[in-house]
């Protein structure tokens, strides 16, 4: 059996079913994969997810390298045995997170201290920066990303990638492109020459970027997808926080992606809507920290309502005594009302935030199921329309 | 069947084995009860406490009362309902937050402001005070506690009484004291006008007070036991929190209580020794937050370790693959590693509280089975030499 298998492909729509065979178990495809930063999903356990039935769960590289670091969960048996979860993990490259950080802190600059030294300094060969716990000099290469993820040891791992934001200049944007290519290469050499070494098959995926430019898009595709890579990602600050930019830019990559490879479409899932954007425009998997970190601040998915969701904190669920969502067969809807999500948001125990998360994942997780069997039973389509 | 029976009195000390009837379940004796102050243990839910088989809950009356409110309560079914919780549930009366939160805020006042109003105000008939969340004025009156009891529908509730701080004056303390005996015939007449029109069985228990005098204690025991309560309960600040002061007050009032009613020490648990110590002085029941308190800052019940814990901050866990406690069956036990919990704990992780308060209160719970199973069959004093 290959790593990836297409099922069904949908007849209106670029949406296909497939399934993903890793060392740790099947991933049906399209699929939503909770993010589980630190090693845990937060709030949840493990149990949790194995209830919830999640397909594969993120991991975080950067924040696995700086804490407690890759050597330790190598020693300690890799992230599955560390954390006990025995299905499939992902790990991205860490480039996002060293990127964001240094942007995030850099953005408002205190105008009473001198400016402090850049937390992020790329060259060609990698990036320098400071670690958000200790203030400790990091560096990260496409090399050393690799060899962290083989450290970890997650079934799907990530190219190097310099993720540029969405209002980088052309110049830069291209610049960054070029790197992100030339890390590409490197990402997979250092990748086939630890491979031997590994007990557990690693599949390594390669990601477009090329900010929101369609002619960048256009070349990163076409020299992503040339390269043996495992899967192809589509990565870049726009994808799932501006969904009109997202459409755009996985309709300038599609005629690019070999069918046969997993399409990854990385960050993605902050509105159940956007779910069906891009199952529709032919992605197989995509993860978001939007469910759980909305959920732990009371915004619940509900279907119908505006955007899909409430806000429990609201005083009008003081005294609702339905479930969040009543065709909903999560933990929290079978055994506990608005209300008394109401109260626990307003005590502010964090017991809610859990409910609230297990709400808000198996929404996401069931909602796949049902794209899944619309694609393959040809109501796609249908399915699209009840929710538009 | 009576509301409470004896069912093996140990020969060489009081403890004893018996059971509790109520609507709701059956408590087997001596038994610790974890404590759900806002409607909720903190950082678990109510699939939690079914697993660790809880055998009764307590909630806050001096919180529920302000948020959501017994009212609320009331209508969506009372307490058990609105938790959905089925099991045995017990409310205090609110006497005893309503003075420490007093005394905490009035114990260090800011020097550079002058004295704020008094937060706790007390008079023959009741206590005004002020809210910890919105700082509004509110009175508790004997009646109003067993009002507001009632509307929550726990199975048994407290009696209203005054909680004389440890270094209470000897005048102080008397008065304190006789007060708190008006108010128990003042509780027992509002809990029997009441009582008629409950659906469910509710039991009252009275509560001894006396500071850390044995003329005061020996007095107010003599009174509560001949009133006509369910229950007695030995209340007071030492209770738990000083364990030389407790036994010599448990010791003080145990020849005036009635071996056919079940004795409750209110607040007590802090450490698994502690246990023993009241079991042996013939107590039936008792509460304290300290296990899962302590859990949610790491401190880990553990068999024969120091003071019986560890602290799994330490960075002596960093790579201890062994279970917290290698004996312990619960599911934190039974899933992950000290390893893993210490990286939980320093990445600050909301999962790592949760985990860890299962294993404390799987701890105790399952301390008081292995407790109960040995004066069943005669090897009490046999167990407690093991621990101590």
């Amino acid at each position: 059996m290959n790593f990836f298998q297409v099922k069904n492909q949908d007849k209106t729509t670029r949406a296909r079913t497939g399934v993903i065979q890793t060392d740790h178990g099947l991933i049906q495809t399209p699929c939503f994969m909770p993010v589980g930063t630190q090693a845990v999903v937060k709030t949840l356990d493990q149990r949790d997810l194995t209830e919830l039935k999640a397909p594969i769960i993120l991991g975080n590289t950067y924040h696995l390298h700086l804490r407690p670091g890759e050597k330790l969960i190598k020693r300690l048996g890799g992230l599955h045995k560390f954390m006990n979860w025995s299905g499939p993990i992902l790990t991205d490259s860490g480039g996002f997170q060293v990127f964001s950080l240094g942007l995030q802190k850099t953005k408002k600059p205190n105008p009473n201290q001198k400016p402090s030294k850049p937390l992020v300094k790329i060259d060609d060969n990698g990036v320098d920066f400071r670690s958000h716990i200790d203030g400790s000099l990091r560096r990260f290469t496409p090399e050393s990303a690799i060899k962290i993820q083989h450290d970890l040891g997650a079934d799907i791992i990530m190219a190097f990638d310099e993720c540029t934001p969405d209002n980088a200049d052309q110049k830069y944007a291209a610049q960054a492109m070029e790197r992100t290519h030339r890390w590409a290469v490197q990402s997979l050499a250092a990748h086939k020459k630890l491979q031997t070494r590994q007990k557990n098959n690693q599949y390594l995926f390669g990601i477009i970027q090329g900010a929101n430019n369609s002619e960048l898009r256009k070349k990163s595709a076409q020299y992503i997808c040339s390269l043996d890579f495992d899967g192809i990602a589509i990565g870049g600050e726009s994808i799932g926080y501006n969904m009109t930019a997202t459409e755009k830019i996985l309709d300038w990559v599609y005629p690019y992606l070999p069918a046969e490879k997993p399409h990854y479409a990385m960050g993605l899932g902050l509105n159940p809507l956007d779910l069906f954007a891009v199952v529709e425009r032919g992605i197989d998997m995509f993860d978001c920290v939007a469910p759980s970190r909305l959920a732990r601040h009371g915004m619940l998915f509900v279907q119908g309502a505006d955007k899909h969701r409430i806000n429990i904190n609201n005083s009008g669920f003081t005294r609702d005594v339905r479930p969040i969502d009543k065709n909903c067969a999560c933990s929290t809807c079978q055994n506990y009302s608005r209300a008394y999500l109401h109260h626990l948001f307003k005590a502010q125990e964090m017991t809610a935030m859990r409910l609230a998360t297990i709400h808000n994942l198996h929404f996401y997780i069931d909602l796949m199921d049902q794209i899944r069997q619309a694609i393959g039973n040809g109501s796609f389509s249908r399915l699209m329309k009840k929710w538009r």
